[in-house]
């Protein structure tokens, strides 16, 4: 008999209709003879409208009561769901992360799952019984509630099929998979099958918002297969999984791209070691996220320039502390808030050679400029002009035979 | 150091206006060097909005689910009490019922405190900490969540109160205190200082909301003084304390009155024993409360009449099981929906005689029938017309010196 661990995130239980129709999605996972584990996020607006308050309370509020607060969310809906449950005829109770207890370590709002105590979960599936988990939280040491941060459910869900040694962790969501290219841009966008971890890590930080990284990431440390698919819509999803040399010959899973980026270029600054640090310590003590990276070459090994992109909102924040930076001296700076990064995501690429020539040629076809080019094992990124990212993302769509 | 519970009803934190202004109060009692811990309700209407969800869920939504689902209105009110206590400069924090833990016996949804797990608490007082505690919850000896019905709050600030050994309770709720009357239905009615625990006792069972029965025989039971009184305005509240001689000379403490009673005559039944018994057993099983019994005096000593009253509301099912039930046989049922009961209490009339006599005097006085009496050591009870309700509370508020 498989198990199963069925994870509903906020939309999928946005309201008493909703909870009724995933109630039916759990029901007809227990009728295959499935043993079926459910983890719930808290019903949509739930968590925000709780983070409101916190706000009107203090500007500063308390981390630890914020968690306290905010899973509550979660005992509402998985409490909602339990009930629902045994009303249709099933055996089913709702688990909060302390009853478990799901223990985390780390600091408050930001936990992270360290064990789950399964004994009293694998005796109540035994019997038949569905448990329908708290999602996001968890329980630290001191017995103070916890949260593991925003989509920390997919988390819960992923820990939890590793301790209960699941055979899959189906992550239902709006959406119904991973997408070659985010499909409200472009609409010959196609539904990815089977997309492999690592893969879907570029994807998930690139900017697709199925998955959180870190989520990902557990799954892969952890082998556990994810299924993304919609709770909406009975189509097939995406599966997420570990690489198999079997699996496909496709050289590139997936495009993504990003919006509202911006690039600095430090002209003119000392060519020293240590004076990249210099520039990026103070951002970083800041919270800005700095992404590509180009360093001139020095061409009379004295000055050189600087080039390197982040979120445009944080432009005006970047300039400020480059300016107050008394630890380096530079010439000027240069901004274009008008750019994006275009990035091709496969791990056929490590394997196959020429993937860079035709992107760069798909590209070049279509008079895209190049502005700045990253890459990684199994990913390529491009930054170019805004306006082109459409173009860009069609040609490279193309190219790579995704459609 | 004196160590006070403070108890705040869902009005007093019904809006985060309200909770900020709660904190002050906390606040001044803090200043004062008292020994402070901190018991909430759920803000107001959180607790009947999420009653509504279980009832769109489930028609008969199960009762483990509905203590999980209601029990996290106490848990969002603490952490923002406690939120906002941090935010003012105080060491503050939330416990949950199960963090204590508050041990339940019984079922769900009418579950009662058994025992309360000081130790945390009072080493976190002692470090000069708030705790704010979850009114209206425990958890079982299975680790779930249990409530402990409506007004559970007040419940659980006396238990705390009682383990803790608090010098005091201080309830807040939304009307200042208690009255000799109920105000809104008369003018004249003024606050009581001080009342004793029976008293209080027959005041609450007879239709003053401020505090449930339970509640005040807690109390008395661990012979805890109570303060009630308002969080809305600064006055001094009512005191309920036990029985002192030297503590006042007043006869009667306080007038109640109810609305809504009917009047049921069972007439020509046999007279024979258990009778009466065989009449409101079934009365009993359907959940009808039979308040004033009245059997009138067997002329021939075979049949005789048994009046008796009850909710206007039962009045329907109540006549149905009374021809439905066959083991008894009378001639007719005579209704009387206009009726209203109106008593006296006060420990005082255990010492004082002439009581019944001024009693009923001053209705007759006013030309008031009084058509059933009923006593206790420590109330009068009479039944009256509904419509003279009003002229029958002033008569006796102005008869036994209360204004």
């Amino acid at each position: 008999m498989k198990t199963v661990v069925l994870k509903f995130g906020g939309t999928s239980v946005g309201s008493i209709d909703r909870i009724k129709k995933v109630c039916k999605i759990i029901a007809f996972y227990k009728k295959k003879k499935y043993k079926v584990i459910v983890v719930s996020s808290a019903m949509s607006g739930v968590t925000n409208e709780l983070v409101s308050k916190s706000k009107l309370i203090s500007d500063n509020f308390d981390r630890a009561e914020y968690d306290t607060l905010v899973s509550t969310g979660e005992q509402v809906s998985c409490a909602l769901i339990a009930g629902r449950l045994k009303h249709i005829g099933f055996k089913s109770r709702s688990w909060t992360s302390w009853q478990l207890p799901i223990l985390t370590i780390g600091p408050h709002t930001s936990a992270r799952i360290n064990s789950v105590r399964i004994k009293g979960l694998k005796n109540y599936i035994r019997s038949g019984g569905i448990p329908v988990i708290t999602g996001f939280q968890g329980v630290n040491e001191n017995l103070r509630i916890t949260t593991i941060g925003r989509s920390g459910s997919d988390a819960t869900a992923i820990m939890l099929a590793k301790f209960i040694k699941a055979d899959e962790c189906i992550i239902f969501t709006d959406v119904d998979g991973v997408y070659t290219t985010d499909p409200r841009q472009y609409k010959k966008a196609k539904k990815i099958k089977k997309i492999f971890y690592d893969e879907m890590l570029e994807m998930a930080s690139l900017g697709s918002k199925v998955m959180q990284p870190t989520s990902v990431q557990d799954a892969k440390i952890n082998n556990i297969d994810i299924e993304v698919k919609s709770s909406f819509v009975s189509n097939s999803g995406t599966l997420i999984t570990g690489y198999k040399k079997s699996f496909s010959d496709q050289i590139i899973t997936g495009i993504s791209s990003t919006k509202n980026d911006a690039k600095i270029t430090v002209v003119g600054v000392k060519d020293r070691p240590g004076v990249a640090a210099s520039i990026f310590k103070p951002l970083s003590k800041n919270l800005i996220n700095v992404d590509m990276v180009v360093q001139n070459i020095s061409l009379d090994g004295r000055e050189t320039d600087l080039t390197f992109t982040i979120k445009s909102e944080d432009l005006k924040k970047t300039e400020r502390l480059i300016k107050q930076n008394k630890n380096i001296s530079f010439k000027k700076l240069s901004f274009d808030k008008g750019v994006s990064k275009v990035s091709i995501i496969g791990v056929g690429m490590i394997t196959t050679p020429g993937i860079t020539y035709r992107m760069f040629q798909a590209l070049a076809l279509k008079k895209i400029n190049i502005l700045v080019i990253s890459t990684s094992e199994i990913k390529i990124s491009v930054l170019v002009s805004a306006k082109h990212v459409k173009r860009a993302v069609a040609a490279l769509h193309k190219e790579f035979k995704l459609e």
